[in-house]
């Protein structure tokens, strides 16, 4: 991996659970489950797209750690809620038992709000201007909720009842997925002070998030395991418009993100090496 | 009721639903979900307190309504999710469907998590100055998160499974129900401008906190209804030490919550009338 990405993902690997507070012995368990979910690492994706945005507009990265961090937090929160009996009811998550299967579901609930919560203490400790916290707190409590990445929850759940169309299928992923791809990369921009990055980042990232989604539905069709989304017989780009289509339509979303690139003002390359390989990937 | 309570609960009435997100008719589910709880009512304790603190300690009330939606969405929030199956199981709510009884599971998680996230929204919109909204946010984060109502609801759930002593009864109440209370009257305090007052409003929340909750149990005990903490045999303060004492514990906190307020600087006495109200309470 590139230097510069390498070195995002240690500083994010040695400082998120920092951020988790630490509690009494008789409640502990919020503790263990906030930090279990934590653990269960994944590519750390959005922190590294805050990190590497704030590095691109001259920010310091070591500053934008608690806005990274903040949107681990959601990302979590919202994959240990997801993973309920009452909504997807997933037993497993990344090769590991789910929260609730692991803790119990009332406890797996409450880690998953105390996630939610503590994403905004996380923000609200980085030694930045207040303006920049404030500005922070708009757009992730924004795009994570009612006209963000919950919504496209709630449209995901009224798939399960209905065939989606293509724009509602592209409304949903724009949501669920896109939206916190996107405050990543905004409050990228927020922490380094540089506010005039901000639409480019955004018309970036929305892209990227469709075209990220596009490739998780591909992914999941090819392997057509043990997959709750395609047993349910979930509407998904590949069920729409066919495999080879629904490749197509990622590139195109992937051509729209880099071209959005061009507008960002510092460079870029790592952060396209990153996009081609999150695209490119095979898991 | 006195003129000036009066005042800010129609206050509360007319702003708190400006704050509930205005989404797309496709997923609009989510904000029905976020009236409907909103909408039951209750006494709006929470951001009474927050606008009262705010009159006494000098500030604009109208620039403190954010503040105490926020406070009523966290508040709400956590109705919402203490009510769903997986935690209390309780199908009523004040008299009416609960949430998921309403909507379904999933939908009534979610409702919860979007008011937690929005709450973030309402203060951050406020028009203070930016140093007072990031003051907000970590107060709130703090009091609800993992140390406050939330590691509260940890130790109600651990009490289920065996007696609690007096302490960690003392302990699960100061979190769970004094905690947020605690957070709103600081919050009133912040949107002032005025800190000098947060250390006695602290000291008063805490214990009036602890006195709300104590007679909770003991009017609980006395309806004797259909109340699932005590089918479930949860440990109260009429459980361990008798209806009498625990009404000699709750004037005791009582008693150091109104001492308490002769430190604050400021008209203290619609408060005192207030606090008053809701201890003598029948319902």
């Amino acid at each position: 991996m590139n230097n510069i990405l390498e070195s995002h993902l240690n500083l994010i690997e040695k400082s998120i659970m920092t951020f988790v507070p630490s509690v009494e012995k008789s409640y502990s368990v919020i503790e263990d489950a906030m930090k279990y979910s934590l653990e269960t690492g994944g590519k750390r994706v959005r922190p590294m797209l805050v990190l590497e945005f704030c590095r691109i507009c001259g920010g310091d990265v070591e500053k934008a750690l608690p806005f990274a961090a903040a949107v681990e937090f959601i990302h979590t929160y919202s994959l240990i809620h997801d993973d309920l009996p009452c909504m997807d009811n997933d037993d497993m998550r990344r090769g590991k038992p789910s929260s609730h299967i692991k803790f119990g579901e009332a406890d797996a609930l409450l880690a998953g709000d105390a996630l939610l919560t503590h994403a905004f203490t996380a923000l609200a400790s980085a030694e930045l201007s207040s303006k920049q916290i404030v500005d922070a707190v708009k757009i992730l409590s924004d795009y994570a909720g009612a006209n963000g990445m919950i919504g496209g929850q709630i449209i995901d759940l009224e798939g399960e009842n209905k065939n989606l169309s293509l724009e509602e299928l592209f409304l949903m992923d724009k949501l669920k997925t896109a939206a916190l791809i996107t405050a990543a990369c905004v409050l990228g921009c927020i922490a380094a002070d540089n506010y005039n990055n901000i639409p480019s980042a955004i018309k970036f990232a929305e892209n990227l998030g469709i075209a990220f989604q596009i490739i998780d539905d591909v992914l999941d069709f090819l392997e057509g395991e043990d997959n709750s989304d395609i047993i349910s017989g979930k509407s998904t780009y590949v069920s729409l418009l066919g495999l080879e289509n629904a490749r197509v339509e990622a590139a195109k979303y992937t051509d729209t993100a880099l071209e959005a690139l061009n507008l960002v003002s510092g460079n870029t390359e790592v952060l396209v090496d990153f996009s081609m390989k999150l695209l490119k990937r095979n898991v």
